[in-house]
C-alpha cells in the first residue's frame, strides 16, 4: 500500500523557513534573487521541482503553487496569501459566474463579518456542524467584549434573521441573494494550500422561493454553472450527483455537488455544492409570508457556494513535473513571447517582432505578454514560464525572423508549431481552443480510468487499495455508510460517499448493495476524499 | 448655535426595534407590507421620511439609507448590512477603478484576514494609531488560541514582510499590488452607516518604488482617480490636497487626500486617501534591495484606499427630504418606466408601451426598469422610486400612448418632460448627462457658498459657528494645530485641519498665520468633520 499523504509536513517547514532562507532560494524561478548583476545572463537553470508529482504527490503540490508564485506561506498556519497569478484565475471565473447569476436576477449585497451567539446557535445541526471549527472574537484594543462575537463560517445565520424580516408576502419572493466574501474555518487537520485553509475567499448565494418546484429547479440550475466553471473553465471533468444523508449539509434538505477526482492519490473532492434547505431554516427562523390564497406558508431555501479550492483542483488535475499547467481560458497570460537572440544575429529586429506579435495578439483579444528580461537566457525563461503554467510560448529567432514565421511550444503536450507571422492570430486562436480542450480530455481519460465498477464489499476493498474512485450499487442507509466508513478507518482515511451520480447506470432488479446486501436502490461513488 | 449632530440615537433605537417592528413598518415603501391583498390597490402613500434633512440632519440620513433600502441594521452595533440597492454602487464604482489600475500594472491579490501581534506591533506609530480599535480572536471552538490574532484594521503590517521577501533586486520593482477585502475597526463613538462602521469595504493599495519620484508621482495619479471617483460618478466636488503633519497617515511620510463637504452640518469629510509612506516601513520592515550599481537601497512605497464611505457622502450630499437622489453613472436603475393606466383606456396598450420602452432604453445601454406592480397605485410608486432615487422616472398613460410620446420626471429637480417615442433613447441618454452634471454643479454651488475664507482668530470662530469649510493663512506647525483644536473642544467637537490644497490661492508676503500670528507659508482648509 503506498504511504499515506501528508500535506501538512512540507508546508510547516516552507513556513517556518520562509523568513530565514533569504538569498537562499535557489530553486525560485523568478527575477527576484539578489546578487544578479546586469548583463550577466545566467545559464544555469536550476529551477526544476524537487519533488515528483508521481512519488511525492503532496510535496510536489506545494512546491508548485509556491514556485509557480500562485501562493505564498503565511506567518500564521492554514492561512495563504494569493498571490495575483492565482488570484488572476479566481477573478476570470467570477467574470464569468458574476454575469450569469445576474441573468438569474439574483442580485450582490454584503452581510457582516460577524455573528452573534444568539443567531448562531439557533439552527442545531447546523451549528453543531460548524461550531468545532468557529473563530471568535473576545477582545478590542485592551478591552473584553461584553459577549464574544463569532467570525462567519458560513451566513446561513447571519443573513435569514434579516429574509424574515423583509418576507411578508408573496410578492416578496423569490429573494435571490449572493455574497462574495471571505469566510473563517478554524481547522485543525491538514491544512493544504486552496483546498483546505482557514480562511477562503468564495460565493455564498442564498435564496428563498414559494414553492419546492423553483428551490428544486434552482439548485440544477446553478450546479450546472458550477459544472461549467470546472468543465469549461478549469478543464477539469466532474461528476454531478447528489450527496448522502450523512454528507449533506448539516441542517439542509439535500445536497447536490460536483466532484472532482484526483488520480495521484485516489481522492475524490468536493468541488462545489448546490444544497436546498427545504424549509428547515424557514422553520427556524420564522420566515413565513402570506401566499396568494392569504394563508400563511414557509419559504423553500437554497444555499449554494464555490470557493477558492476550484485553483487547488485544477493545480492537482493538470499539473506535472515541470510545474503548473494552466487551462487557456483561465490564464492571466495565455500566451509569453520569447525572443531567442543569437551573436551576430539582428537582435533589435527579434525584439520588434516580439512587440508585434504581443501587439497582433492583445488586439486579436489574446492574453499575451513579452519577456524581455536582459539577465536571463531564454532556456530560463522556457523553464520560468513553464513552471508558471503559461499554455504557450512563443519563440522568435533570427531563422523565424527571416522565414516570417513564430515557433509555438504548448504547455500541455510540449508539441513544436511553426506558424506563418501572417496567420498569427487565427492559428493561435487555434492552438489555445485546442489546448483547452486537450487538457479537459486528457483529464477525464485519466479520470474514467480511475473508476471501477464493483458489487461485492471484497471488490469494494481491493478498489479502494487501489486508489479507484469507486461506483457500487448501495441500499442508500445512513447506518451502512458508517459502517463502511468505521471498516475502512486507516491512516489514509475511511472511504465514505462522493456522490449518487445523476447520470444512473441501469440498475438490474435483485442487484444487492455492496456493502449490506441488502436490495440495492442506487448506484453511489465511494472513495477515499479530500 | 445649532444643536449638535447626534447619529446614534436614531440608529441604536432601529437596531433594537428591528426585530419587533414586524408588520408595523408603516413608513417602508417597499412592497413587503403583510396583508396586501391582490387587486386591492394602495392609494395612501404615507412613504415621506419623518425627518427633514435641515432640522434633523443625523436621524433624516438613518432613515433615507434604510428607507431607500441600501442599509439594513445589523444585530452587532456598528455592522452593518449592504443591501443590493448600494452594493450596486459600488460594483460600478469598482468596474470603473479595477481596470484603471490595471492600466497602470498594479494587480489584485488577496492577503489574510488575520495579522500575528509581533507583526501588527513592529511600527510603532502606526501601531498606535490603530492598537485601540483592533478587534482580537483569542478562541476557535471551545479552545483557547495560543496567541490571540489581530483582525486586519489596514493591510500594512500583513503584507510588508512578504515584501521584504519578494524584492531582492531593482528588477523586481515596481512591485504594485492592491486587493478588494474587508477590514475592521471596532470603533465606539458613532458609529454610522457607510460612514464610520465596525467593518467596512475597501480596496487597499500598497506599492514599491525605487526611487522617491515614482512613488511620489503615483500617489498623484491615483488621488486623480480617487477624484474621478467622486467628481465623474458620485458627482460629489472634492478638494484634493496634503494632510497636516497631525492628520497624516500613523507612520507614513505624507498623506494626500480628496476632501468633501456636508453644508448640512458644516462638517468636511476626507473622500479618499493616497499615502506616500516614505521609507519608513521599508526601515521596519527591512525592505530593501540592490540598485542598479550593485548598491543596497531602500524601497519608496505608498498605499491607498477608498472605501463603501464614499456611498454615505453621497447620499449626504444629494439626498433630500423625499429621500436618496442617485447620480445617473452609479445608479443600478437609471430609468423607471411607470404604467398609469385609466379606467376604459388601453390597459394593454400602455403595459406594451412601458415594456417597449424598457427595450429600447435597454438596448441602448441605459439601465431601465418598469414596475408593473398591480397592488400599488401609480401615485404611490412614484414615491417609492423616488425614496429609492432613481434619477429619471418615465410615466406613459393613455395621453402619451394617443401622442405617441411619453413623460420623463426628473429626480434632481422634478421637472417634467414629454419625449417622442421615435426619440426615445437619444433624449433619455442627453436627461442622463445633464442629470449627472446638474447634481455636481448644484452640489458644487452649495460647497463654494460654505467655504469662507478668513484672517484672524475672531473670524475663524465665526465662520465655524457658522458652519463653514474655512480656508486660513497657516504656519503649518503642528503645535498651533493642536492648540486651536484645544480652543475649538466642544460638544460638537474640535476644528481641525482639513487639508491643504494643491491648488493654492496667492499668498502675499507677509500674510500671518490666523491662530499663531506667526508668517503664514500656505492656505489650508479647516473646519469639523466626520
Amino acid at each position: 500500500m503506498p504511504p499515506p499523504i501528508h500535506f501538512v509536513h512540507f508546508q510547516e517547514t516552507i513556513r517556518c523557513l520562509s523568513f530565514t532562507m533569504a538569498g537562499t532560494e535557489a530553486k525560485k524561478p523568478s527575477a527576484k534573487q539578489s546578487g544578479a548583476k546586469k548583463k550577466e545572463v545566467k545559464k544555469e537553470t536550476g529551477l526544476g521541482l524537487t519533488h515528483r508529482k508521481a512519488d511525492n504527490f503532496g510535496e510536489w503540490y506545494s512546491e508548485v503553487v509556491v514556485n509557480a508564485e500562485m501562493i505564498e506561506y503565511y506567518d500564521i498556519s492554514g492561512c495563504y496569501i494569493l498571490r495575483p497569478w492565482s488570484m488572476a484565475i479566481w477573478e476570470i471565473m467570477q467574470e464569468f459566474f458574476d454575469p450569469e447569476i445576474k441573468k438569474m436576477k439574483i442580485k450582490n449585497c454584503y452581510f457582516p463579518l460577524f455573528v452573534s451567539p444568539g443567531v448562531l446557535q439557533k439552527e442545531k445541526d447546523h451549528v453543531e456542524g460548524f461550531a468545532p471549527e468557529v473563530a471568535w472574537v473576545t477582545k478590542s484594543g485592551e478591552s473584553e467584549l461584553e459577549i464574544p462575537i463569532a467570525i462567519r463560517p458560513t451566513s446561513e445565520t447571519v443573513m435569514y434573521p434579516y429574509y424574515s424580516k423583509w418576507i411578508r408576502g408573496h410578492r416578496d419572493l423569490p429573494l435571490k441573494l449572493n455574497q462574495w466574501c471571505n469566510v473563517v474555518r478554524w481547522e485543525f487537520s491538514n491544512p493544504t494550500p486552496f483546498i483546505r485553509s482557514r480562511e477562503f475567499l468564495w460565493q455564498e448565494g442564498h435564496t428563498a422561493f414559494a414553492t419546492k418546484e423553483e428551490a428544486d429547479a434552482e439548485v440544477l440550475d446553478i450546479l450546472e454553472l458550477y459544472r461549467r466553471i470546472y468543465e469549461e473553465y478549469l478543464a477539469v471533468p466532474v461528476i454531478k450527483g447528489k450527496k448522502s444523508e450523512l454528507e449533506k449539509f448539516a441542517g439542509g434538505l439535500y445536497t447536490t455537488s460536483v466532484e472532482a477526482f484526483i488520480p495521484n492519490t485516489g481522492r475524490g473532492i468536493q468541488g462545489a455544492t448546490s444544497h436546498c434547505l427545504g424549509q428547515n431554516f424557514a422553520k427556524m427562523f420564522e420566515i413565513n409570508f402570506e401566499n396568494e390564497k392569504g394563508e400563511k406558508s414557509m419559504v423553500w431555501q437554497n444555499s449554494w457556494a464555490y470557493s477558492t479550492r476550484t485553483i487547488g483542483v485544477m493545480v492537482m488535475v493538470h499539473g506535472d513535473d515541470k510545474g503548473l499547467v494552466l487551462p487557456p481560458k483561465v490564464a492571466s497570460v495565455q500566451v509569453i513571447v520569447i525572443p531567442v537572440p543569437y551573436k551576430d544575429a539582428d537582435t533589435q529586429g527579434i525584439f520588434d517582432a516580439c512587440s508585434a506579435t504581443v501587439n497582433t495578439l492583445s488586439e486579436a483579444g489574446i492574453r499575451a505578454e513579452s519577456d524581455f528580461r536582459d539577465n536571463y537566457s531564454p532556456g530560463w525563461k522556457y523553464s520560468h514560464w513553464e513552471m508558471k503554467g503559461v499554455p504557450l510560448r512563443i519563440e522568435i529567432g533570427p531563422k523565424d525572423l527571416a522565414n516570417k514565421q513564430v515557433r509555438a511550444v504548448r504547455r500541455d503536450n510540449g508539441a513544436k508549431i511553426d506558424i506563418a507571422s501572417a496567420d498569427l492570430a487565427v492559428e493561435i486562436k487555434k492552438l489555445l481552443d485546442n489546448i483547452q480542450q486537450n487538457l479537459f480530455d486528457v483529464a477525464t481519460q485519466k479520470r474514467d480510468e480511475c473508476i471501477q465498477v464493483i458489487h461485492t464489499w471484497d471488490e469494494f476493498v481491493q478498489a479502494l487499495n487501489q486508489r479507484k474512485m469507486i461506483l457500487a450499487p448501495w441500499c442508500d442507509e445512513e447506518e451502512v455508510e458508517a459502517d463502511v466508513k468505521a471498516r475502512t478507518k486507516g491512516e489514509m482515511g475511511a472511504a465514505k460517499t462522493l456522490c449518487s451520480p445523476f447520470d444512473q447506470p441501469e440498475l438490474p432488479e435483485g442487484t444487492k448493495c455492496f456493502a449490506s446486501g441488502k436490495p440495492a436502490t442506487k448506484w453511489t461513488y465511494w472513495g477515499r476524499s479530500y
